[in-house]
């Protein structure tokens, strides 16, 4: 049975193509700096907004149009289950990414909330073995349910710690059965509301420790995939511990968790923490922290997170060049944590939106790819930079200088020339590249 | 001859004094938890602000009647430090603060920049002599000038590196010289305009570098004075780099220098990096790093650094208890980083904002104080963290417990009962407090 | 039977009050600048926050814990009107508000909805015999349900507009029959997610002819309510049509309706406009257009709308400053469209969050009405404006100037004398007071 | 004499020219949609940013290299004038804009500052006797000198209001003599500080009267040209009285003003107002007030007035999409109020930053000429608005529709059919027309 039997596999059909379930840019098999697009992207679907939004908003009931709406409970999780496979493969993505509460109700107990898990990733685990799909990630919901109201982690109550920890201890198990490539740590309510009533270094403490001891879980049950925390600055929480990069490997550091551990960026979360994506890109790659990406793109002028597909093309272009110049991604992996637009309710939205988004990371990726190759960058970069290269700077850069030898240079050298930073040329000229995208 | 010839010696009247030229709640000697407001406080003035500053904004030219404006080069140096001490003592306020390039004009060349720094500082010497001011901290203005356009100890130009290390190490021999109980690095050009043209990472080394030639120098030259780092998140650039208190640890602890910086905060760069002044403080202060903090206040409806004299009492409450609760600042203080607005140009105007920055802080003490007295949030974190003082909950925090081990609880443990943050209440007990200060 | 069962009717104490369920600042018969505060302030109970909101957020599930939760359908509907008023009587609230779908569930065909909800509110019209609770104002919800996803008065879609207009004249027949005292329009969808598929002006006219028809049909059936609009800029919409007092005024002003509405301007969604409050209450007041206030706050580090108990003295007094200049809100009233956070959920918080929300509008009474006697703003307003009293000022004021005369003034007034505008020292009397408040 | 000896005219040389010293889209002759380019874009150099801007930054000194800069006083305002000449004609700019006084300077007296200006006006006039630039506005500063510091026709003092006018009356005399095609309110201190000290209903009622006086004066004088308000929301004062588009409107419409204004609309004001540029504009098109605009981008992650040249294709074809809907902005143009990055210090960088401006406007306009051909937004629009062609529909557009027929149609309507809004695949199409701009 077909949950989408109006769409066949979306097709690579070149950018002259009018077919609106075509991808004009996305071409699977395209090499690219030696690499397949495929292999470069390396595209995951996000289980919940696809398969389990509904269209919900904060004064709104949910508006999505689902086949497998007419089920509910485990039937409901397993038609999605069938109806993601069949998205999978129609669209051609090579990777989906769940949280555990997406793919299966929870029980009365957690004996029962177990069960039901287990059942549907035993199913998965089926679907995946005639499917050439992958699991980029997947991930432990410690938000939804109120007992999570003060935090997993982070919580004010011991209980709701320890069962934290077991609802992450079976999530890593299910890691290793379907054999995830990442496991990630998004902590949204690892934060607080407010000060007056909250002792942030106790918090900060705990969560240092649940993290230790998934490493030694992890260790302990063979689960080799890259550990990732995903920052974001607020929402739900008035201030989110894992506020952006930066504040994300400070604690990591700060605990000597910094080696188990990598980040996966949100474009959104970035813009939500007053910075670039690819600021946020650049932070984690030159601390070799970074590991995956969530693609989406929020709107600059609203104040939540939007979780709108990526179409901004100079946003994905300069995401690309970061990814390029970290080697990749992998084991991570470009993963839509996006969803249609409350209006964009009928299922072939979800189609039209993926096509969007793989679209424009196509594009982005060959933009970025010919600046790389022009040495666009690199030559500016060169220019700029060359007075370190010899004499007083290369002292410098060598560890070989001082104060006391800086200032007998400075006080002999009495005329500084500085050159343009040419900013308004240089945007130009990535204006020209990427309109002569092929 | 006198600057201010119409004022008089601040004193403190009490909440009921119609003089508006007087303290209705900084009492100096008032002892609030066993020490004088004034050790509380350690209040210092900002030279730059205060006897500098013009009134100039980005649409505008200076508005400020200055006494000492019929001066100019370096008569009107000396002039203005005739006229801050003459201010210092007014006002009662036991430090003050300063930039290199605000108390003395540069010259043609770097040798006749430093002369006129010598001087006046020989002359500050001397003024302090027969003063019970002392200096809180002095620092190097590597901003102003067109030279640092891309930074100083970040910039692209090894020339410019050259001269911002010989400008710190007379700075550091200025604060020796001065008996500075801190040294300060704002970076206010240490960052970018755009990633397309800035080589972060080196930029980032180089930072480091100069941090530890500035550590080693203080070490040789005597200095015993605190380090200090100004985190701001933006303006002038479009990303500082020390963009707020976690970014600031995290890029210390990467370059091992944690043990020779603790960080200076100010009230208005804590909201333009999203964050409340109370969150920064408590950052730096769990991670040991809370040194001193600049007093101000930003409008949060304002997307830019309005540096205006603190009034809001929550703010300066909730930081004057996170104050307290870190023992205090000392060796650093509260310097009002704060400039009154540009159409309060009349010499007056400086001792009105002032006194208001100055009650605000006493009231601030008072109320925070009697916080701490009554155990008010003490009493709130008891009773919220209460399940980690037994049984699982301790073990958890001894480092005791495993994922295995918490699990087993978790599945045996259907009911976890949480109870109210009670914010609202909390809240209203603030404003009760707030409004019982004496 | 009782819902509160624990909580008695709420009497004013006085400040030195201990108990935490007991008003300090609100003693609704004190008498302020002749009238009592009860007819100053007049509260109201926002039912939806209330009664019906169950702490969902966009990604967590319903935190609330309420006695009424054990009915489902038209039984949970009635429990929640008997619940109110024992909760409005308790709280000495004399008003209250509701949306249509607030009080009574939806059926499955519109006359099955309009079944249930004249069935409620007959039974709220019985309990209000026997109440002195009064209805502000009530509402039509046309935003939650998804045919109203592209708006209701704005929708692209006629049915959904004939629909709206069928729900609004409901509305209006319960506003006569309950003798509201206003009717509010807050068109959370009237407005647009993308330029790219919407007819703004085309939308906009729609908007007009909808209010043209509620004035027609208002007075048809004799109700004498004033109506108000109620601006908010986003969200759930990416901009909503009534951004702000002033676009709104501009918008009732284009189509002739400035004379049949007022406005009811909420402080959170001033900030999210980038007002503060009594900025979007001054514009009201000085266009005869200030109806009603919806009381809250939000946090301006946070880019949603958080619906807060306003608890900020600031905030509330500059309010009530516009407030009584505006010579009060009647017909209108202070409405608490607040809601107690998600992890306030016990019942009790209930009656916390509104007595500080009551305490605290009390307190900007007294201090705006003491402000107000001791004539603080009109002495600095009438010093400030002087010069336009005599002279060429009162020619400018009279109309009887023109650039020729003024010009002819000017080329002989050489030196023009300005004063200071003082801010710092308005900003610290205005602290003096608020802690002067008995 | 040349001031930019290196620069020749430049020339459009098609999308594969290497020169970065030439145009590659804006071809100032190729008709588009029956127009040429130049007529569609009417583009002006502002005087302020491009000849007597410097670099100044709030913390920093002017750095620009300026050729004119070893002149002073009268002389350096005739060299500007040279210098700027030669840029027009170089760069084949048609028009140019200026402040009275960015042309000459400020004398002791305003008669003195009135013959500068007449001097230099003439100068200027001379030059456009033999050069095919026009000007497309002036308009007076009153800002930046002291006097205007609590604003100019808003000012709290008579004075400077009989001042503001005088110049204005000057300003206005010049646009007749020069021929200009608009003349531009902007009141950059407009708006107010605090209301704790602003009458603020007084001071618009001045306001009102400066118009109407300006209005009187430009009929006697027999200029023309089109007046032009343009907003801003803030900065330099905490609130600008013209704040956005329907802000203005509202006010123009209050005081019986708006049939003498248009809007002078700028990309960065509406984002630092919260709005698209696009948004602006469509709410001016709508109320028949769109004359103008001025050209340039913010940083929306920046929070003041950055002015960068406009590069974003995405803001320009949805910005030149809004202007040819409107027919057209003549008398109005496109003017660069933008400025080179401080950092871009080099004199050719102002031909790099208007070459990447113009190729930018040049490349949105061909995008949204190819989306008006292919009538992609009005086929969506048809589609999403059908339902108000027929039926109840229209008759609801022809005003044949109460609340009773609405409510006796819905009451037999049952089923309401929407269509999805389809976002996420229309910013697909916007896309594949931006990538295939020729």
């Amino acid at each position: 049975m077909a949950y989408f039997p109006n769409i066949s596999k979306i097709q690579f059909e070149g950018r002259d193509s009018k077919n609106p379930l075509a991808f004009k840019h996305y071409n699977p098999d395209q090499v690219v700096l030696g690499k397949t697009m495929k292999d470069h992207l390396r595209f995951a679907v996000s289980y919940w907004h696809t398969f389990t939004g509904d269209g919900t908003d904060p004064f709104g009931a949910g508006t999505m149009l689902r086949p497998w709406d007419r089920y509910t409970g485990m039937d409901l999780a397993k038609a999605r289950v069938e109806a993601s496979f069949e998205f999978f493969e129609k669209l051609g993505a090579p990777y989906f990414c769940f949280h555990d509460r997406d793919i299966a109700p929870e029980g009365e107990t957690l004996q029962e909330t177990n069960k039901n898990l287990d059942e549907i990733v035993a199913m998965i685990k089926e679907y995946m073995k005639t499917s050439d799909v992958k699991l980029l990630w997947n991930t432990a919901n410690m938000f939804t349910n109120p007992r999570f109201m003060f935090g997993a982690a982070t919580t004010s109550n011991a209980d709701v710690y320890a069962y934290a920890a077991a609802q992450v201890k079976k999530a890593l198990e299910h890691a290793v059965e379907l054999g995830a490539e990442n496991y990630v740590f998004w902590g949204g309510r690892e934060g607080y509301e407010s000060l007056l009533n909250t002792d942030v270094a106790f918090e900060l403490d705990n969560l240092a420790r649940f993290y230790h001891m998934a490493v030694d879980y992890a260790k302990e049950i063979g689960f080799k995939g890259q550990f990732l925390i995903e920052p974001k600055p607020k929402e739900p929480t008035k201030h989110q511990y894992d506020f952006d990069a930066a504040t994300t490997i400070q604690f990591l550091q700060k605990y000597g968790l910094q080696d188990h551990f990598k980040l996966n960026l949100e474009a959104n979360h970035a813009t939500l923490a007053g910075h670039t994506f690819e600021h946020e890109l650049r932070i984690a790659r030159i601390n070799g922290m970074l590991g995956s990406i969530d693609a989406n793109q929020g709107d600059l002028l609203l104040g939540w997170d939007t979780d709108e597909f990526p179409t901004d093309l100079y946003s994905v272009t300069l995401a690309m060049y970061e990814i390029l110049e970290n080697g990749g991604l992998a084991p991570g992996g470009v993963n839509f944590d996006a969803k249609v637009r409350r209006t964009s309710f009928e299922p072939e939205d979800l189609f039209y939106a993926h096509i969007a988004g793989m679209d424009s990371f196509a594009i982005g990726l060959k933009v970025a790819a010919k600046l790389i190759e022009d040495k666009v960058i690199d030559n500016i970069l060169e220019e700029r930079y060359a007075t370190f290269k010899t004499g007083i700077g290369a002292d410098i850069v060598a560890g070989k200088a001082n104060f006391k030898t800086l200032e007998e240079y400075a006080l002999k050298n009495n005329k500084i020339e500085l050159k343009s930073g040419r900013i308004e040329n240089i945007r130009n000229i990535l204006n020209q590249y990427l309109l002569s995208v092929e």
